[in-house]
């Protein structure tokens, strides 16, 4: 690998183009380092508007913006799509998949996937939504339902056609709850008319007494009354059991037949290969020191949802939100180059800007500070801020103009299956175990005393 | 299928939602009649933009429309995703991936798909453009394409990652020629400062002696001197002989190392099954008389570029442009309630409101009639003129923005990995022949004088 030859610079060694990541690219222009971003994709991507994406309000192009572009003009910026395996701590090497790399200051920013919970049958029929192919998926996945269920022979197939059941009830979980519901209310009888509004369901489950758990009680109560009067069914303090593609069933034994379980319910650190087990913290994070380094290192940095800052401040860590990942990757960029020019460190301070999520049209929850509010202004607020967020002027143009166009008409937004979802087939040890499963039953069956049929 | 069920009016079957299916559907509104659209996909696509979201200068969603929204209020209309296996003419049926479906008149507008002459190597390893999808899939392997040749090894490796082949020079391969040129020359060197402007090369090659074969002298004259000037290589009077995949060989012994070909050298109608071969036309077209109505049959019509329509007029039949299907949608629809009423029907008859194509910036040329110009003027009518004719307003609103940002600095549009390009695997016979040749070869070896390693 090239990257660092021949310079007499230290190399810093970003891994993930994330919130995280891309600070501390942006906050190391111009100091003495030369700077190497990794990420799988060649583009970062804006989040908290994931949700919009998948109900097809905006465009997948409109919150992903091309990491190369975001750097043009950094002399010292070199980026390459690829993807880390194993981390050397010892040797200050990373194996990838574009060969060996030696840094001298690593900054894992991997952020997090979604977490199953060990659960692979749940991992395997439900939808995540962490990444733009997998809102797409989703968008696809809810469009070829709708075109099915004009299909269908029975009211029952019908309904699990149309029962859409979302489980966590984060903001991701709200929010594409809001907006599915908008979809039922306005959209789905002007594109389906052969299908009527009470056909289609939309449930938000979790398992904790409340919406929008880390908020405010005010805010959780709102948006769960905010959510109820757009006819989504809130299932609080309920656990999910299983789900095998068909029908969803919860520990209190109801179940529901539905083709499409949306899973937000937790999320965990990717954390690549090499990090001593003992350092990782629930959620498979990464434990850290206040001052993002990774124990048992000197110069290697987790920032962002992968990161675990356990102090006495915070036995926990900080919350998994974008703001913690842009201000850790501003501080880890700033204290290697104190590092480097042999300044003294301060420990990293968290700026608690307060949170927000938005429910619909007009309706929105905001937490700042002790000033908690909802409705209009929140979502005025809301739409403000995640616009001025959005990297590129195109972007925030387009999105801005796609959210005007939505607002004077609900039927904004694009619905159409460009690429067609298919689940892939079951792993294999899946497959393995319902083999076993139907000899078993086959013996049982060859067991039984014979009848006369 | 249900759609003709209960219903006292005739049902008019229409297959395709394209620039013919579209008008077909929308002229019977409010007409005595039922219309069933069937298309594989929910969308209608804008083709003459499609090589803009290649080059990734626009989104696929902007020039895509859903076919239910297009149709959204009209009553008579029903929409369903489906293929059609075949045609029964004598039975007034068609066999569709969701059932049987009896009509009383069926138009096929089935439009035609990429034509490679029965080459299944070029076939597998050259990239069509004909769809969003293959639109998309061309975006991304020109990204990899890019990501790759920054890794390359050798200058070897790095030439055929960065060499462009587009083979035919129709107005997609010019005006996808005209767009690599102008990233080549603008944005390449900003979003990879690794490659050099000189590295990527741009070819359009033709069989003709001349570019945008059908237009006028003048128009071809002048769109070769834009690209040629914009550093594009085109070779003339050059015919294609094979591609496996690293080298394309023309019949003259010249030979291009590339892993990028793109073929729009030739279309061919889309055909279901039941259309009796004798009347099939070159470019496998169904021949129909002058009121698109197909030989032996008197409802069932073919329109647009599936169609044929051999007359004395037209012994070749006409044009392959949306121009074509758009005018014989709308006869077709008028032809149906003429025959209902009983009322005459009188021949179609083609107005020819002439041909453009756009190579770059400020740079298209247009033959309107016996009026001929090209540059700057005929540059703003194209854009003008695609503008209005994108459906839905959203549509034309952020086409507009995407164009009015690149105008301002080149370097607008998504260049976004989203969904890797993979090349499927050689189908089975291909792979067969491999087979063979290396155990031919291995039988070889075997046979050989052993020698002493």
């Amino acid at each position: 690998m090239a990257a660092a030859d021949n310079s007499k610079f230290p190399l810093v060694v970003v891994v993930g183009g994330g919130f995280g990541g891309i600070q501390v690219a942006k906050h190391l222009a111009n100091q003495p380092v030369e700077v190497l971003l990794l990420d799988k994709h060649n583009y970062h991507v804006f989040q908290p508007l994931l949700y919009q994406v998948a109900t097809g309000s905006i465009e997948a192009e409109s919150i992903a913006f091309s990491l190369r572009k975001t750097f043009e003009g950094q002399k010292n910026f070199k980026f390459r799509i690829a993807e880390v395996s194993g981390i050397n701590t010892e040797n200050n090497t990373i194996n990838t998949t574009i060969g060996e790399i030696a840094y001298d200051y690593l900054v894992i920013a991997t952020g997090s996937t979604t977490n199953f919970f060990g659960n692979k049958d749940i991992e395997h029929f439900a939808m995540p939504m962490k990444s733009i192919p997998e809102a797409l998926n989703l968008r696809y996945l809810m469009l070829q339902n709708m075109e099915e269920a004009v299909l269908a022979k029975t009211p029952e197939e019908r309904a699990a056609l149309l029962n859409f059941v979302l489980v966590g009830a984060g903001p991701t979980g709200v929010e594409l709850a809001g907006a599915l519901a908008e979809y039922r209310n306005h959209v789905l009888c002007k594109d389906y008319p052969e299908l009527s509004k009470d056909d289609m369901k939309v449930y938000l489950v979790d398992f904790l007494p409340k919406v929008l758990g880390p908020m405010s009680d005010e805010a959780s109560a709102a948006a769960k009354d905010f959510l109820v009067k757009m006819g989504v069914d809130v299932l609080l303090n309920v656990k999910v059991e299983s789900y095998d593609g068909q029908v969803i069933k919860f520990a209190d034994g109801r179940e529901i037949a539905t083709k499409s379980v949306i899973w937000s319910a937790g999320v965990m650190g990717v954390v690549p290969e090499g990090i001593a087990k003992e350092n990782l913290e629930r959620g498979n994070r990464i434990r850290t020191n206040d001052r993002c380094v990774v124990a048992g290192t000197s110069n290697v940095f987790a920032i962002g949802d992968v990161g675990a800052m356990i102090t006495p401040d915070t036995p926990k860590g900080l919350p998994g939100v974008a703001q913690t990942a842009i201000q850790q990757g501003e501080y880890v960029a700033k204290t290697i180059t104190q590092i480097i020019s042999g300044k003294p460190t301060a420990p990293f301070k968290y700026n608690d800007k307060g949170s927000m999520a938005t429910i619909g049209r007009n309706k929105a929850v905001a937490d700042i500070g002790k000033i908690k509010f909802q409705g209009f202004f929140a979502w005025l607020i809301w739409m403000f801020i995640h616009l001025i967020s959005l990297l590129g002027f195109r972007n925030k143009v387009i999105v801005f103009i796609n959210w005007l166009i939505n607002y004077m008409h609900y039927n904004g937004g694009t619905r159409l299956i460009i690429r067609r979802f298919v689940r892939e087939a079951l792993p294999q040890e899946s497959l393995e175990a319902q083999k076993k499963e139907l000899e078993k039953q086959q013996t049982e069956v060859a067991h039984l005393p014979k009848s006369d049929a």
